[in-house]
């Protein structure tokens, strides 16, 4: 099927959504974990189809990790699922109210967006994750895998649309597409219209690809070059934790920091401490020449790491003159996912929190709780970096458009 | 100068305008709107150019006045810049917040989005009013107006500019773009990074382009094929008043209704009545055959009818069966801006409303309501028709984005 008719039944399934009450999506949520527990066997050995494949084409131990499926594992998919089914309906939310002068009786409703499509790599938790979060905000959710998790995607979805129709709700809320080649994701891109909000989730240059090319809507999700600032009156002990926790509590995650700023009357008493640590924990940094007065350890930064993403056990460092410096670096070379401040100072708070212009900024904590887990969002679709309707960790309630709904009594305008 | 070097310029006046406190953005509103008025003369001065220009180019005399501009609406125009400092500010409003299990604090906050571009039509008001929405919210604006307004719009901005200045403001803040070709268009839309969100304000045409040729993310405005239906529960007299109102009371404006659809238990009763209506009123109705039936005026509507936005003394008719009909027909030919239904029915009420798809839905009220003024925003810089980020009228919340500020004291993920 081309994707613009699988679009196509997913307007449909969408229109027969938007009216569905909670109790019917969230009976439909527990039947989707029920029925990925009891169909464990099969999906565990679509998932052996993929494995086999990667390891063949020679994927990595660690992708391939990621892209196994066991009996817990998916367990835990149904878990998240029924945590899905306990968390409030967006839908119908009233936002904003008020009678206007002339009686009208203005409120402004939260409504699904309709047709939601997200574009993803290996992991096949995602699969379900999307398609709750899409089905308990109201959305029909087309699904484009990674092609290395094709078996285990097509199991997973041919299992929750099972589980929906018994429900009582349209199967085709939940569609997977074919991630065989490229196609799919051009023809999603020009499905205007029919699709009214595209989700890439996944390295830089699908996203890049997306957002120049897509007449969809796009919520740009992802990149982030993190930085922790280390600021003149920062409490060096703190400052220690929240970088190295920023670093190293997981290489690979978008909210992990990839750069350090020090200011210079705290350079000496900090730098030989964290280059120490971070020896220790097996980081490689990359720095100026004032960091690397420091330590023999670092290794000399070229500019372009400071625009890097490492993902990886490297961080680049710099030492700067001021606040003002560290916000106009971070301008440069931030992509506006997170930035923190380590500071006792609360005039060098309020600064760095009004100037620098990121999806989320922590003063004394770790880059690692930008995450709509931590943030007690209860479900995420990914995280938004751009400034357009969601930005940040999205909830159900990003999955959301509005409606004006105005009631009078025959009013009519003079 | 380039659009791209004007648009770095904005971004250096929209770091300034993002930390500019409240009292400093509405002084320097008070400025805009006093220059434009002490300055009158050579605004007006250069208006006469424009049309002068106008008038060898033939353009209409409807057009003409649009373009006119004379004391009085100078007037008008700094009178909307002082009512828009009365406006409370959106930038700071914490939009949510709480205190996580950890200790850490959350609050999302409203920010600017930074540079906003703006596409728009003939009125030269137009071109004070984006910009002041724009200062107001804490946003450069970039405007690419009309080259029929050119001269007008050349003095209004050099007034501008030097009123924000003396108030102590950037000048860059707001910049006029070169209207003499479509180029300036162009490099607009993919000043990606440069430009945060570009908001196209005009003709179908114009935002067809924009939307499909963008890489800046874009807030769709603006095309209304705005539907009144009459269900078989409509008081008469009411459905009479709203659709007369809805089509008539100006014809030329995106909430104005272009196509009515009655319920066929009703047609008897209220179709000789609206069709006489508008035939008094000059309206030309095109209608199907069931409706042809009760009216020799009556033109025969083709399927093309039903998806024109007339913005005309037209309007296209039919009579439908039932309420679901009705929805049916507005799914298929609808734009998503406005529509109505005129009915005593709570239970008819209850269900256009839930399935009706639209950025707002009337209930015994005119489409004319949708409206920033209307609905108590104070200023309006558009209506949306799209679900991204903001739907229906804008105003000034709907010109900023958001910041999560996260507060600990050396908070760490474990």
């Amino acid at each position: 099927m081309s994707v613009i008719e699988q679009a196509r039944r997913a307007r449909e399934a969408a229109a027969e959504l938007a009216t569905a009450p909670r109790k019917v999506k969230d009976a439909a949520l527990h039947a989707m974990a029920d029925a990925l527990v009891a169909r464990t066997e099969e999906i565990v050995a679509a998932n052996a189809g993929d494995i086999e494949a990667g390891r063949t084409a020679g994927l990595s131990t660690a992708i391939i990790d990621r892209l196994t499926l066991t009996g817990a594992r998916i367990a835990g998919i149904a878990e998240a699922l029924r945590e899905m089914a306990a968390l409030p309906d967006p839908v119908g939310e009233v936002v904003r109210g008020s009678t206007l002068p002339n009686g009208l009786e203005l409120r402004q409703i939260r409504v699904p967006f309709g047709v939601v499509g997200i574009i993803y790599e290996a992991r096949p938790n995602v699969t379900a994750d999307a398609a709750g979060i899409c089905l308990k905000s109201g959305n029909a959710a087309l699904l484009r895998g990674s092609s290395s998790a094709a078996n285990s995607n097509a199991a997973i979805v041919a299992v929750l649309r099972a589980a929906v129709a018994d429900a009582g709700l349209p199967a085709d809320a939940i569609q997977l597409l074919d991630s065989s080649s490229r196609d799919s994701v051009k023809e999603l891109m020009r499905a205007r219209g029919l699709v009214d909000v595209l989700i890439p989730r996944g390295g830089a240059s699908l996203i890049r690809t997306v957002v120049e090319e897509s007449t969809v809507p796009v919520i740009e999700t992802g990149v982030g070059n993190c930085h922790v600032y280390v600021d003149a009156a920062a409490d060096l002990d703190k400052a220690l934790a929240v970088v190295l926790n920023a670093k190293t509590q997981r290489l690979s995650t978008c909210n992990t920091a990839e750069s350090l700023l020090v200011h210079e009357a705290v350079a000496d008493a900090f730098l030989p401490r964290v280059l120490a640590a971070f020896a220790q924990a097996g980081v490689t940094v990359h720095g100026t020449p004032e960091v690397a007065a420091y330590s023999p350890d670092v290794v000399a930064a070229t500019d372009e790491d400071f625009g890097t993403e490492y993902l990886s056990a490297d961080i680049s460092a710099a030492v700067v003159p001021s606040l003002s410096a560290a916000v106009a670096h971070i301008r440069s070379y931030g992509t506006g996912h997170t930035e923190a401040i380590v500071t006792d100072s609360t005039t060098a708070a309020r600064e760095f929190v009004a100037r620098v212009d990121a999806a989320a900024v922590m003063v004394n904590a770790s880059t690692r709780f930008t995450d709509g887990g931590e943030f007690g969002f209860g479900a995420e679709i990914g995280i938004s970096t751009q400034k357009l309707h969601a930005r940040g960790p999205m909830g159900l309630p990003e999955l959301t458009s509005t409606k004006y709904v105005v009631t009078g009594d025959g009013h009519v305008r003079t």
